[in-house]
């Protein structure tokens, strides 16, 4: 039975905690932070099983604030369980400080970044499903389904912390031992789309080791959410979806830590969420549920006023969090070195690097990519997206911790391949592209390598995740096949022209637009054994190989194709375009013409030595060709190595509004066909003799 | 009462032609198009009021078709009810044909371009609100909101065409006159987030003239979808979301025709949704409920033999689709030139100027823009989210065509100003970007002006729906507030760092990023009266005015402020940056240093003939600074005027990891400030006098 008297004495040192460092920085959420405030610090310190010293020990249960501006929230947590201390509050919102406005993996037990409405629960979907579910269940234990009750004898015991010398609280014992991801989420947030994606999902899944908290404190930023109080709606909404609902007053401590004790099961097979009617800005009564307080902090003259309200505040009490319930189990429902062996190929054993229990990438990138058995034969017509496809299955059947996930599209993106060869490793997304990306970036989380493919057009639908996903420091790499016009008929609903202007401008990411089938197959293993944010992009239309299979493909990397002491200019393509570069080279050439041409095979980082020096060895002239819009793509790139002002750069790109019609139709409408490039060529080169021009 | 048989009879034309342009194209969707056969056929001939002479009537029906790749459906439609030939049948999907894969409006009769799932809902939501509620409700008879019966004397009756000779379908009256919005939804496209956030502000809006068709026929493209034949599920989700639902056998024509009847009222205040429970392939025994087809075409020599099946079609039969209920009593409702003295300023109404009785703007750009009260100082200091928000109240004011939309965020947007001045013209969306831009666009197609701002980071959330609505042809505003490092505290989840790099993606898209308070009212004028998609960027923090009221601001101009005939070079900033940028000018004649100082508030389409001027007269070096992410932004636009080679352009954005801290300190870390600015000149004009490096 949990302490309540000492829960409610926690949760008054939380919200001093909020006050403080809210008020000293002049800035911040907390009225937001105040309406959640007994609930998670009951959820912290009567049924959190997390091990403050290892973060990222895949025992542990995960917390995920998906409302992200109730960072104060999340620092006086912390604080009040000893892993920060007050001082460090202090630095709350400043420059250089790791407690920032909204929550970033800067500070170590921040799962993902927040502060982007309506994403935490995708993210609490990979993780429930990277423990749970598809890809890692032949790990799991029988119970894990189940309602058995396991042996509970190895719960590890919470300490007392001797600062202040007051007992630690009793974490609610459990029925099983399998980690649990909490959500906590706003009541505004609940209006975003994404969440319903995930609620579907979750469901759908069975993910019954995922608990939402919906913060229901009624009031939005600017004024009143839809639904207010009206808890009947949200539950009838939830359970529509497929969840079990749990009601609670939000601020009665012994109502909150029985429902706590409720949604710790496995029984059912279903997500759990327990919506917390709330008041905003509870226990200040200047702010208690009242409009136009929202992301304002106390006047600082208030203070001391305010701290009488909120009634004895013990600053020393410190209160430790209970550890995870067993660290051998779980440990063994990941994906650790000791289990690599369940494949029954000796052969990965050997290639296992491991640090303090972590899985390493086996192997090295380039060993990888020699293990993949590229049988396309020079000139053979194969589309990118099968091999990406092709290469993705025997990458995902070499290293267990691969995934593919796809939003109902893997028979058009090839992900369906790694469905047919390792099933287990195939995550089915539907048509949900947010929460697929969200998914992604939890999976990442927990140590896997998550492919996610669509149509590139569709990435924009998720571009919000994928911009948090770099924030995150996740580990996620993006497909998008069927870009550019050379779709044909599908019309421009589906072709993704936009697609590189969107993954460039993604801090630190890595973009690829590969030409043939053994670059793309080489580049998916580049992205599978590199860290961090990559985009593949892949083609629809079948193009001739142009690679052999002993080539290699490196991030910042390009490939001249043809050259000549004579070339006249540098042709630059990616993609599809670089079979119309080389066609416009042999109609050029039988003119007498000779150019350069380089496949520009990574778009981000661009291989700025080896284009710096074609144009100077070829009149400093440099035309780009590519199939997508003339903002934002490898056009672009190849400007910013040339901002020097040494080079003459003439882009080819998609200009007009695109429509339906064959492939090669569409090429020649938009100017980007070999007959084109022969033109442009053609018409640069007589501009060059004419003295008035030069 | 409706006659059943020849509705059967027209269903097996439509179906006729979906497999014949299939066939004969050799490409599209005609398995997704069968199944929703009998409920559009019932719809389009026995319900919609739809003038086909005239379709921007807004006395007209809409018909939304979400599920974009059922094409064939649509165009077999209109080519039954006579408006295209079975000849235009056979160029579908052909290059230059209007029969596009995926329905453009292109084509006559498309509302929208659809085609990326999930959209559609949206839309209609917007012009179902752009007739019932919110701004246009002062302009709707009582009956509108009530159950009342109408005198429904007016009604036209549908004339018989002579082709065929056959008798039309008499449409099934209705007790009220107000334009039904319906649109067509795939089951698939149901686990698309967009879906529930149009469903949540439909039921909240009390849109009762909306109808949603779900095409609930089990398969999706690649596999099952979660739900199948649950139709149970479904119901218990969209009556959760407020919507009063109707079950039907999707291929029981009397059965249909009854539901639509049942749907067609006003009563309740409720969205309506049909569930048809349908077949995929419906018609043709080789593809019925049969997975693996979707998206493919009947081969050409099994066509013969699927035409016995399909029984005996009447090629000559053609049907006439209802007119509108009452031609005066909708335009009532929608902004016609009569109702603008209902505003009682008798100035408007000098000013507009009609074509059959459409509206047009209310004067010119210039005149717009000059009725602006601007009582701004210069060196005053005012955010440009502000100034926005002043000018945006002045102008919805003066037309009620402009409407303010904002998800959540109008006390920081400042489209709160709207809400307060003339609250009719304020749309709360609540945090639902993806749904606000659908409406937006949605509304845009109903003669309004949208406006609809958010934080600029989270456009990021809504980029699909933007690509969509510049392919749509949409009339759009939209606003980003929040740009850049330059927020400050709240972190990198809050910053808009991707929003040129987005919007300049977008197909014929016009992109500011004003500096002060005047430029940034003059350039909301521009976006209202340009026909198109706009972005407009502003900012967090207060910056002086710099530009007296009397200065002009034009698409695709810029200012330059500082110059002499001794500038080193060229300084182009926008937004906040330009107040750096006029401090480095500053340190740096103190110096000795003149330099040339550009705002470059148009940033697509960028100034070309100002900057290549401006670089000629500097020693042709240009520093490009801005608060984005280094790809996709200014500087990208910039390189793109000088591709010719000629100009040495220097790139300064933000290229770190962002986080929290004081706008200045940001700025700093991020090397953009005043600083960093005169550091870089100084370095460059280093260099140029080093020999070694010119």
């Amino acid at each position: 039975m949990a302490d309540i008297k000492k829960l409610e004495a926690l949760a008054r040192l939380v919200r001093y905690y909020i006050l403080l460092m809210t008020t000293e920085a002049q800035s911040g959420h907390p009225t937001s932070s105040l309406s959640a405030t007994d609930v998670m610090t009951d959820l912290f310190f009567s049924h959190l099983r997390f091990d403050l010293k290892d973060p990222k020990n895949p025992a542990n249960d995960r917390v995920i604030f998906s409302k992200g501006h109730a960072s104060p929230l999340v620092y006086a947590l912390y604080a009040a369980a000893g892993a920060i201390s007050e001082k460090q509050l202090l630095t709350y919102r400043q420059f250089g400080s790791v407690l920032e406005g909204h929550p970033t993996p800067r500070f170590k037990y921040a799962e993902v970044s927040t502060g982007s409405l309506g994403q935490g629960l995708s993210v609490g979907v990979g993780m429930a499903l990277a423990i749970t579910r598809g890809p890692v269940s032949r790990f799991l234990p029988a119970s894990a389904h189940s309602s058995k009750k396991l042996d509970t004898k190895s719960d590890s015991k919470p300490e007392e912390l001797r600062a202040g010398g007051n007992p630690s609280t009793t974490a609610t014992p459990r029925d099983h031992d399998l980690p649990f991801i909490y959500v906590l989420m706003g009541d505004s947030e609940i209006a975003e789309g994404s969440v319903w994606e995930a609620a579907e999902l979750a469901s759908f899944y069975k993910l019954s080791n995922l608990v939402a908290i919906v913060d229901v404190n009624r009031l939005g930023q600017s004024s009143e959410t839809m639904l207010g109080w009206n808890l009947d709606v949200y539950k009838a909404r939830f359970e529509a979806f497929g969840w079990k609902v749990y009601e609670v007053d939000g601020h009665d401590m012994a109502a909150i830590d029985k429902v706590f004790g409720m949604v710790g099961g496995l029984d059912g097979g279903k997500p759990k969420v327990i919506l917390a009617k709330t008041i905003k800005g509870k226990g200040v009564s200047l702010w208690e549920d009242k409009d136009g307080w929202h992301g304002k902090p106390l006047p600082k003259e208030e203070f001391g006023r305010v701290l009488k309200e909120l009634g004895a505040v013990d600053q020393s009490l410190r209160v430790q969090i209970a550890g995870p319930v067993n660290s051998f189990l779980p440990s063994s429902a990941l994906l650790t070195p000791q289990n690599y062996s369940n494949f029954g190929d000796p052969v990965r054993e050997s290639q296992i690097k491991t640090i303090n229990n972590k899985p390493l990438f086996v192997g090295s990138p380039s060993r990888i990519a020699t293990r993949l058995a590229l049988n396309y034969k020079l000139g053979e017509e194969v589309a990118t997206r099968k091999a990406y496809g092709e290469a993705l299955a025997q990458l995902a059947d070499q290293d267990p911790r691969i995934l593919a996930l796809d939003g109902e599209t893997s028979n058009s993106t090839y992900s369906e391949l790694v469905r047919g060869l390792t099933p287990n490793q195939y995550i089915e997304m539907f048509i949900a592209e947010q929460n697929m990306a969200g998914v992604a970036l939890g999976l990442s989380k927990q140590g896997f390598v998550p492919f996610v493919s669509t149509f590139a057009a569709f990435w924009t639908r998720a571009f919000d995740q994928i911009r948090m996903s770099a924030y995150s420091q996740g580990n996620v790499k993006y497909v998008g096949s069927h870009a550019g016009v050379s779709i044909g008929e599908d019309g421009p609903s589906q072709m993704g022209l936009e697609d590189l202007a969107l993954f460039k401008s993604v801090f630190g990411s890595v973009v690829f637009c590969p030409s043939d089938a053994v670059s793309t197959a080489k580049l998916t293993a580049q992205a599978a054994t590199g860290e961090g944010i990559y985009y593949l992009r892949t083609a629809r239309p079948a193009t001739p190989v142009i690679y052999s299979p002993d080539e290699n493909f490196e991030v910042g990397g390009s490939k001249i194709l043809r050259q000549s002491k004579d070339d006249k200019l540098t042709l630059v393509a990616c993609g599809v375009v670089v079979h119309e570069a080389l066609k416009a080279y042999e109609k050029l050439l039988e003119n007498g013409v000779h150019i350069r041409v380089v496949d520009a095979y990574s778009i981000k980082p661009i291989d700025e030595s080896t284009l710096r020096r074609c144009a100077s060895e070829t009149e400093n002239l440099v035309v780009t060709a590519e199939d997508h819009y003339f903002d934002g793509g490898l056009g672009d790139s190849v400007l910013n190595v040339f901002a020097d002002g040494k080079v003459r750069v003439v882009k080819m790109a998609v200009t007009k509004m695109p429509m339906s019609g064959k492939p090669a139709q569409l090429l020649n409408y938009e100017g980007i066909d070999s007959e084109a490039i022969v033109k442009n060529v053609k018409g640069i080169l007589k501009d060059l003799k004419n003295p008035l021009v030069k």
